[in-house]
């Protein structure tokens, strides 16, 4: 199947959004042209993924200036973007990004809506560079220690471009390996609770034309074990100094699954996910989402009332299950012993 | 909450089923009277499990005896006979229980339909006391490599009553540690794709009065990893002669999680599931369910049209990662090098 591109988020007279609501079983894209169906659209999850978010964030300040332009009424404005601003209180990177943008447009000489739209147009190409440099990078670690491809690579939870701009992480690197031809197969964990494998990764890796397979997150480690595949490729919600990882429930069993079979175990993260202020795994605090998600898919209940759930929203992977963390600015070898509190970034040249 | 004791399957008057397609929202019993509904129970899933649908079997000459006695025509009697024993032509327990009552029926003395009813209350009774017998040295082996309890013990699949005539393999360990005070928590897998663990393990446990709450089976490795449970215990649907356990998809992704905690793994199954004609796991041949169990839950479609899957059934964990292998005859103690071809039935008293 040849490659059907699509745009997570982009300017055109407005937010143009894909809606993620409605994926896998339609493709719809919205165009939001005032703050309240901005902020009702960051709420309802039509538009999701930390640098996603930031981007439609920067974007609402240019919606916003063109709603109510600050040389007419400054307090209206401010009240617009702080609506924007507060529409995900848990997206650290919308406060960040609407900030960035809002303190450009108090800088700049232009019309607000104009130097908005600039300032939020620089943060979703500086995202996209981000996304093609970790591809990049990563296509050349994967290639690294497997020996060369084609390669079969195993991923969960959905870390391309529905995440991201438009290519992701983990599944930035599964698609630069597919368009160089080095793809044998994509094998993509449904990801329970809200399967983001089986409604989103396998939904891109169709857009892609590239093969794959879905598979129950239980039998990842398994098919490991049978030599199914020839590398993991997973994201990171936060990286700690030592190179500990924290990601999506499941990814410390495909660990444990790829170091029993021999199998390289590559995390794909910006750099802005390393926090060099947590020092290892156990001092981060795992969130429990609760029973409503384990008890039920997407709404239809599927254990006894009143059952209970533990329910890890992610997990940490330990260093030592790490063969190399890729980053936009560097790739740390952590099966030689390389620490990613110490080690600076590299050109990708400097890779193979 | 107190005990709510159920039956899987008895004899008054008919066969006497709980019907398992309405769990875990109903609890509808049937009395079957005719081997035609009691085939189209077997077939819909009503009834499943082997020692159950081998119960079901038995009672099931009773019925064709009743239905069409063979003093008056045996032709009709045996036709009757060979629909029950095809219901499910994978079921290899139930053509060998319907033999098996068929050869009492034909060597009695007595009218055909006694005889029958006597015979498969007599597989009923031993199911009955495998599954006693197997609580029984189980509870023993999990305070043994626990040292003593109360435990919170992970299982996975459903391994109880409902699979079998009351209470089970892993399942009637977790209930005689539960009713004997030595249960903390179960913590059960849900158990994709087909939710054994959320839909009967759940119930089952409920109706124990027992402490648990449910998880998705990607977070069972790493809650072993967090010193979360004490011990693993799962079934068996094949142990091979060097102690390799074929048993539910996900069974290994625990083994592995266990092993890197230091957490005892169980293998509790009936003897009959040890088949020494099978050297070891490698042999065993892993079957593929097939797309349609991942790609929707309940019927209903929770991936992209056309996405693939692969879709292995059961995997097989290597007798390395098995601490104790617990049949209804013996206790085999994996993790000090003894042997399941080499190894006798043990006394309960001889376990401590």
């Amino acid at each position: 199947m040849p490659p059907q591109p699509f745009t997570t988020i982009a300017w055109d007279d407005g937010v143009v959004l894909l809606d993620q609501t409605k994926l896998p079983d339609e493709e719809v894209y919205l165009r939001v042209t005032t703050v309240e169906d901005l902020v009702a659209a960051i709420q309802r999850l039509s538009i999701r993924g930390a640098p996603a978010i930031g981007v439609a964030g920067g974007y609402g300040v240019a919606l916003a200036a063109r709603q109510f332009p600050p040389d007419r009424d400054r307090t209206a404005f401010l009240a617009a973007v702080a609506t924007i601003r507060a529409a995900r209180p848990t997206a650290v990177n919308l406060a960040l990004r609407v900030d960035e943008v809002l303190s450009d447009v108090e800088a700049g000489s232009g019309p607000a809506a104009e130097e908005a739209l600039k300032a939020a147009n620089d943060i979703r190409a500086a995202e996209l560079a981000s996304s093609v440099g970790m591809g990049e990078r990563g296509y050349y670690a994967v290639l690294d220690l497997c020996d060369g491809g084609p390669v079969t690579a195993m991923t969960i939870c959905n870390t391309g471009g529905l995440a991201s701009v438009e290519r992701g992480t983990a599944l930035a690197v599964i698609q630069t390996l597919h368009e160089r031809g080095q793809l044998a197969e994509a094998l993509a964990l449904e990801t329970r609770p809200l399967l983001q494998g089986a409604r989103l990764t396998a939904w891109e890796l169709q857009r892609m034309g590239a093969p794959f397979r879905l598979l129950v997150d239980s039998a990842g480690p398994f098919l490991l074990h049978q030599q199914m595949a020839d590398v993991v490729l997973i994201g990171a919600d936060r990286i700690a100094a030592n190179g500990d990882t924290a990601n999506k429930i499941g990814s410390f069993a495909l660990a444990l699954g790829a170091r029993a079979a021999g199998i390289p175990f590559i995390v794909v993260a910006p750099e802005s996910t390393v926090d060099l202020d947590t020092a290892s795994g156990p001092e981060i605090e795992i969130e429990d989402r609760g029973v409503g998600e384990v008890v039920s898919v997407h709404g239809m209940r599927i254990a006894p009332d009143d059952a209970g759930a533990v329910n890890p929203a992610f997990d940490v992977t330990p260093a030592e299950l790490i063969s190399v963390i890729v980053t936009d600015r560097r790739v740390v070898h952590v099966h030689r012993g390389e620490a990613i509190d110490r080690v600076s970034a590299l050109d990708p040249a400097d890779i193979e």
